[in-house]
């Protein structure tokens, strides 16, 4: 499971019928607590803001997390990080 | 998901009988703004053109998106970018 | 299946409904025997404890691992190491 | 969709029995015209010849492309490549 | 599909029941003929050996390699590689 900060959103007029009413995201990727490459991503939760850090899912546990049939997106934000604890390393 | 520009179009002859008549888009892969490699991908959409953004799919989740059966496809245009919203960073 | 460390774990209130009761741990990645990058895997086992190595699975084999439809998960703890055998080479 | 050249095969003796009669490829993949890291595919159009350049699928629409229930082939060459259009890059 | 050499094997107690009886080996990956980092690989053929060149599939074709279910394993060997033919690379 991927590590992620919102950093904006991304708008499509043409596109698959079943990415209707999809959200997308724009995420900055973090490697262990590196801000690493942009990614886009759905958001099934429908509440994640710009700056949360978030988790995300791939492949087709991310198609399933929207619960409405073959949705083609392969990465998808399924939940937002409050707090995690480690003495030994920095995630976000 | 992945970004990238539409740069051309591959022609084959000799192909897997579920390709027939499957649209096969040349793709320069962008990361974070940056071009990267050349990608090969299925076209469901039919509009894509030269020198657009696009965003992809892959795996299981791009062959699903030609609604056909099984289509020996893993990376497939869903949507065309027409504008992002961040402050922060560049997507395209 | 990727072989990593319990370094921890994380916390989440807002977040996918099929998450809930799904415990997600810190886990840095041995590649090698080398420490690597941090990810977030979740815990069908629920006991591993931190410093222990483990062994994941990722992608459906790991949503699959938690026996109750579909979990928005693509990494899971699915052994704990106990010992390995080999003359040449270093795992954890 | 990787890009690949034909440069030889691989026999094995000892293998899955459902790998039987599966044509075994090796393959040099090319990424943006670069001639990189060597790879082992299945063939399921047995006509792909050394020195060709052909497209391949992975994952579960490699094994599916043999159209024979599970083949534990994640690797599938599904098309010749006879030319392509570009006037801004190089894919063989 | 990935080519490795058996280097040894792996021993855990506490495991995800559907691993009982599944043998786990430990696998030096080589690219290009070139060795690689280390992989835990399930071996539903019961006969690769240490030294022994093997070739793995990943993701659900691993799973399902075994013929018993949802088995959380993502790397499986599924053939012991005799020889290849190649006047161009080296495999192994």
């Amino acid at each position: 499971m991927i590590v992620g900060k919102v950093v904006g959103n991304v708008v499509c007029t043409p596109k698959h019928p079943a990415l209707i009413g999809i959200r997308l995201l724009l995420i900055r990727q973090y490697v262990s607590g590196q801000p690493k490459g942009l990614m886009v991503a759905g958001d099934p939760l429908q509440t994640a803001g710009a700056g949360e850090f978030v988790y995300l899912v791939d492949s087709s546990e991310a198609a399933a997390s929207f619960r409405r049939g073959k949705v083609p997106v392969d990465l998808a934000v399924v939940g937002i990080i409050d707090r995690y604890n480690s003495t030994k390393c920095t995630l976000t």
